[in-house]
């Protein structure tokens, strides 16, 4: 009987898996994780061998060939990618049609939106100065510290970052404008716009912050035009993937002043090489790539998986699952 | 009338002012404010000098003397301060029970917590390493980044400040304890402890946020003693007043690795000296006192002089008036 249900739900990445597969058999590789395990384990799966598991929960994230291989030999039809943004994967052939690919997209919002909150309040506060204060008499900060309240915040993708950052600007009393290409309302936004009128609306901006997914149509979103139609006292707050922003383009925006600073926790080139000018310039806080560390992840990872585990036994539809024409 | 009314009303401190004031004579001194002048007479108040006026607006944080020669020549019966800690005005004996002194407290909560916020949303993704860092590869931090979702964070002081931080680390799912002396709750938080209880607290403290007056009460509240309380990861953010904390012993603790560290808007001595040793302890952010700017707190300033004004015409109890005995 098992041979029979993979037949059938080979071929249909991103459809509803057949039901009955009361004790899903799972394997946690190449590095398996005891949380994961009793995660997987509370919501009535088992956990195998890769060549016994008719789902693969896959713990490296620099390693797409890897999983390219173990498929090869698995009868999993159910592939678990642990991360948010998962272009390498794509990028490396590893996730196509013969699978049902699932991500973790959505399940980091809160801690990448905690971080994207961190930046922005430090640019808002003018942390990239005061930081490396070693006096009290701070001189001439170009641009003076501000409060948040009462500011333009335009968030650009609304989806679990996005949503998240949303509702903590609530309170701190910003004038949130969400921009998506769904049109859907951004709860806790003053208003959302299409993605169409990006360029109209950065004038406006006092922040701007990147939470969108890197794909074809998002590549360079942010380049000299944008940068361009920005206050020169406005930030720019990057969280979602360094490919969003054309680097060189955000060098010269900040060099020239056009815009008053970039709180960056992705890069691009990622990781961001030594001397590279991005360092150099005052105005500018780097994090490297720390707003969802794997520890600050792993509670809502093994949610998902749970709740994934559950629903294969059902056979309903996964959480996440990956468009592969999409890329995410 | 006028002549009679100010004898009615001096050595009234705190209690109500006598009614029918229905163009309230004001002076901004000793350096005026256009804003000022204009909300003071949108609330039906009239700008003259302070020879004749019935209430005075003191501009200047640093020249109690200034006021107290002032008052002896003039025949206002309140003053408004508009900064929300007077210490030094108290201290140097400026406010007596022969006027009505009514200060800021509370005014600018949302813009000092809003600073707040920031610097623990600062020590938890550890920005003090991060702004600072000239390369990628970070090293070894101590102690990681981690998410303020989750933690707990005990809030020392409830007034204006300590109940818009509250609010604002509902969205960030913060577990929110708030300390206080009048055992009144704090909304927002898990739940309001006394401040007898504060010891007790604070060895499950993830990050310890000084809200509080400085008052003989309150000098020294986190010496040595406290500090051996804490968790060694534990932040401590003070944006009230530097002798809150016993500098010294915060050194130690900080050198002694006792806690993780500390993100200050204030200290003791303010300014702090260059050269001094906080300057140079990795784990330590330092702001110069910027968490409510004149320019930030402009906005609620002068709606709160708006409504004082309205109060005064109609003989209405102030807002803000400073019980003389606390000093706050």
């Amino acid at each position: 009987m098992p041979e029979l249900r993979l037949a059938l739900t080979r071929g249909r990445g991103g459809a509803a898996l057949v039901s009955g597969q009361s004790e899903p058999r799972m394997a946690v590789v190449p590095s398996g994780d005891e949380g994961l395990n009793a995660a997987i384990e509370s919501a009535g799966g088992r956990i195998v061998e890769a060549g016994a598991a008719q789902g693969i929960v896959w713990t490296e994230p620099g390693d797409p060939q890897g999983l390219i291989d173990l498929l090869s030999e698995s009868p999993a039809t159910w592939v678990q990618l642990p991360f948010a943004g998962i272009e390498s994967f794509v990028a490396a052939g590893a996730v196509d049609d013969s699978h049902t690919f699932a991500c973790a997209k959505g399940a980091y919002g809160h801690a990448t939106a905690e971080h994207a909150l961190t930046l922005l309040l430090a640019g808002a506060r003018r942390l990239d100065v005061h930081v490396r204060a070693k006096s009290w008499e701070r001189g001439d900060l170009g641009h003076p510290e501000r409060r948040i309240a009462g500011t333009t915040v335009v968030i650009v993708g609304t989806g679990g970052i996005g949503s998240e950052l949303a509702a903590m600007l609530v309170p701190l009393r910003a004038r949130t404008i969400g921009v998506n290409r769904s049109g859907k309302a951004l709860e806790g936004a003053e208003r959302t716009e299409p993605a169409a009128r990006l360029d109209e609306l950065l004038p406006g901006a006092d922040f701007v912050v990147v939470a969108a997914a890197h794909t074809r149509a998002t590549h360079h979103l942010f380049a000299a035009e944008q940068f361009a139609r920005m206050k020169e006292d406005a930030w720019l707050v990057n969280v979602a993937r360094g490919g969003l922003v054309d680097t060189n383009a955000l060098v010269a925006a900040l060099q020239s002043g056009a815009i008053g600073g970039a709180a960056l926790d992705v890069t691009d080139p990622e990781p961001l090489p030594d001397r590279h000018p991005l360092w150099d310039i005052p105005n500018v806080i780097i994090t490297p790539h720390v707003a969802n560390t794997w520890n600050m992840g792993l509670a809502e990872l093994r949610q998902l998986v749970a709740r994934n585990v559950t629903h294969f036994a059902h056979g309903e539809q996964l959480e996440g699952v990956v468009d592969v024409r999409l890329g995410y």
